[in-house]
């Protein structure tokens, strides 16, 4: 059988429930921390596991250039290489194509660019970008398609949402089905309802094991994308999981979980974390600023992670004043720690039939910081 | 009590101890990895108590310049500030000023420098070192003195190594003694035995807690090194601890270890685990060699390390080819396992009375990776 979804509770347009892959069980929402390189930044895999993070994405962009989706099929797959026993989900490189190859030609069948890494040409089509996630062992495997660049006009979102339901198809037939694997979907249609519903009937006619809103956190902000998934998530299928590409923000994941997403990941975590950036239930911090210099609370009194246990805020403040890689390697974990906690909070309050309440109770904490600050 | 050391058990000029401190014991010979600004580099805390490392360096000259001395007592001292919890010693800062500060003067009571972070001016006695030992809240304070730079003549060295004694003299002087805390006092005299012995005899008659060998490991090589261990250890007190500073490679310690010395600590495990350099049972490995590129061999099949029990050499190879941060990350824990291993085993071989068996047997794998290279 194929990768699954099983609805557990639902409370408003928001739902709980249990994704059952090839690696394991994941409760949903569920929130993927981002192992681009075939490692999630400044992480051990032990690490990101006792963060509580049952699932991890791996990019199909990096990892084909760099050691090669052939090698780590020689090395004995993704799971191996990285040592994360849980389920992966491989993007598709055409996102990343877009915005870090060098040059590059798209045509009908697929597109052809330089590495950002040496120069070397390559090209992906629907069928290689499914063959390269099939040799790294993806557990959630994604459709190749374009992420509609923003903002495009109506005429441009339509034809390029319509190459990536033709290139749906390809992906579908060139899928080897194997046993707790699945292949997403990917609906496009820019901020247009009329071309997200002609996304969705096109892929639902198609038939995956779960679906992707795409080409949203482009630019069009938090507004337009609730907005967006107001019009998209209603019309995809209730029993199949729903993930959010790319997103976001606490408060983008609380809003999209109120909309009926099941899955995220993000960099933000991860890139934030280096520079000095932490996400806590008191509202962002940069620890980088001198009112911490002296602060010998923790970055969270809420949080478990190393950092919030063990040190001040005036040792993380130190450890990035003097360039230690130490810093963002604990604000990293505990970022990736209170993305965890937010969704298995969030999930509580499904549960519960209170999101409503969660939700207002969460966001209510981040004012604590801006008063520190004030 | 001051802090005591316990002799258990002989062999040759090798000495098994206990060193009993105000945070706990420690097995002797014991390697402490360097923790030169409130953080073991690319180690949390957790990290280095799981190598079975028991002590850490902190380095004055470091700390006093940022975050401050003052400010790490405010906050609790170094202990709580790195969340180390075990013993710690911290160097004098006398050898740092000479190898990193910018403009410096020194005169008979003291040095005066810039900072190489800010270009700030600070000054540093015996008076001070001592003072700031005792703020960071030091287990072992290392007497201020001036590391004799190689080569000098023998009159260089005996001007250098009196200037020393009589700075060990005010260090002692200025020392407050408290329960399980200790200071050392730090034999000079470079390659010269006359002057080494004249430094021993100086620093007996003060009375220290232990006694380090400093001024080695400055470019005169091995040879010279343990030609002046040789002529230097069997003067020192059979009852306290020896300590050979700044030193070095797994030869270096074996050699040391066979000649008398008890505690070692050397930045040598972090940095190359940072470049890519690998110590293992079978020799020195460079990770970033292409030969590694699809070895799915660990690091070193003897180290329970994450780097080695959940990864290839191949993933540790790609890691450092993509410049991610889990590459110095997983290769600076796995060399600081590998010098704790090291050490139990020399320990190992002094209790069972065959420590020459042992290192022999040590030695012997180190030619693994040069026929696997070759």
């Amino acid at each position: 059988m194929t990768l699954t979804w099983q609805h557990e509770a639902q409370d408003g347009a928001a739902r709980a429930g249990v994704l059952h892959t090839a690696h394991g069980t994941v409760p949903t929402p569920v929130f993927m921390p981002v192992g681009t390189a075939g490692t999630v930044k400044a992480m051990t895999a032990d690490a990101v596991r006792a963060t509580g993070a049952r699932m991890v994405l791996g990019n199909t962009y990096h990892l084909m250039l760099r050691p090669g989706a052939e090698r780590i099929a020689r090395l004995g797959g993704l799971h191996r290489f990285m040592d994360w026993h849980g389920p992966i989900l491989t993007d598709s490189g055409g996102f990343q194509v877009m915005s870090l190859a060098g040059l590059r030609k798209m045509d009908a069948d697929g597109v052809t660019f330089q590495s950002h890494v040496d120069g070397s040409r390559h090209r992906l089509t629907p069928e290689r970008s499914v063959e390269i996630q099939h040799l790294l062992g993806a557990d959630v495997t994604m459709c190749f398609d374009e992420c509609t660049p923003f903002p495009a006009t109506h005429e441009q979102a339509a034809t390029s949402m319509r190459l990536s339901m033709r290139w749906a198809a390809r992906s579908r037939a060139a899928f080897v089905p194997r046993a707790g694997h699945g292949l997403f979907g990917i609906v496009q249609g820019s901020v247009f309802p009329d071309l997200r519903a002609e996304s969705v009937t096109a892929l639902t006619d198609i038939g995956f094991e779960g679906y992707a809103v795409g080409g949203l956190a482009v630019g069009e902000g938090q507004e337009a994308m609730f907005t967006t998934l107001e019009c998209t998530t209603p019309l995809l299928p209730a029993d199949k999981p729903r993930y959010l590409m790319g997103v976001g923000t606490p408060s983008d994941l609380i809003g999209a979980v109120r909309r009926g997403i099941d899955m995220f990941d993000c960099v933000m975590p991860t890139r934030s974390g280096r520079t000095g950036r932490a996400y806590t239930r008191g509202g962002v911090i940069n620890i980088r600023n001198a009112r911490h210099a002296e602060d010998n609370r923790p970055l969270d009194p809420g949080c478990a992670c190393p950092a919030c246990r063990n040190h001040s805020r005036a040792y993380l403040h130190h450890l990035f004043k003097a360039n230690e890689m130490l810093g963002p390697m604990l604000l990293t974990w505990h970022n990736i720690q209170y993305y965890q906690d937010l969704m298995a909070e969030l999930r509580a309050g499904i549960l519960a039939g209170d999101l409503a309440g969660t939700a207002a109770r969460i966001e209510a904490g981040w004012q604590a910081e801006k008063e520190n600050a004030a």
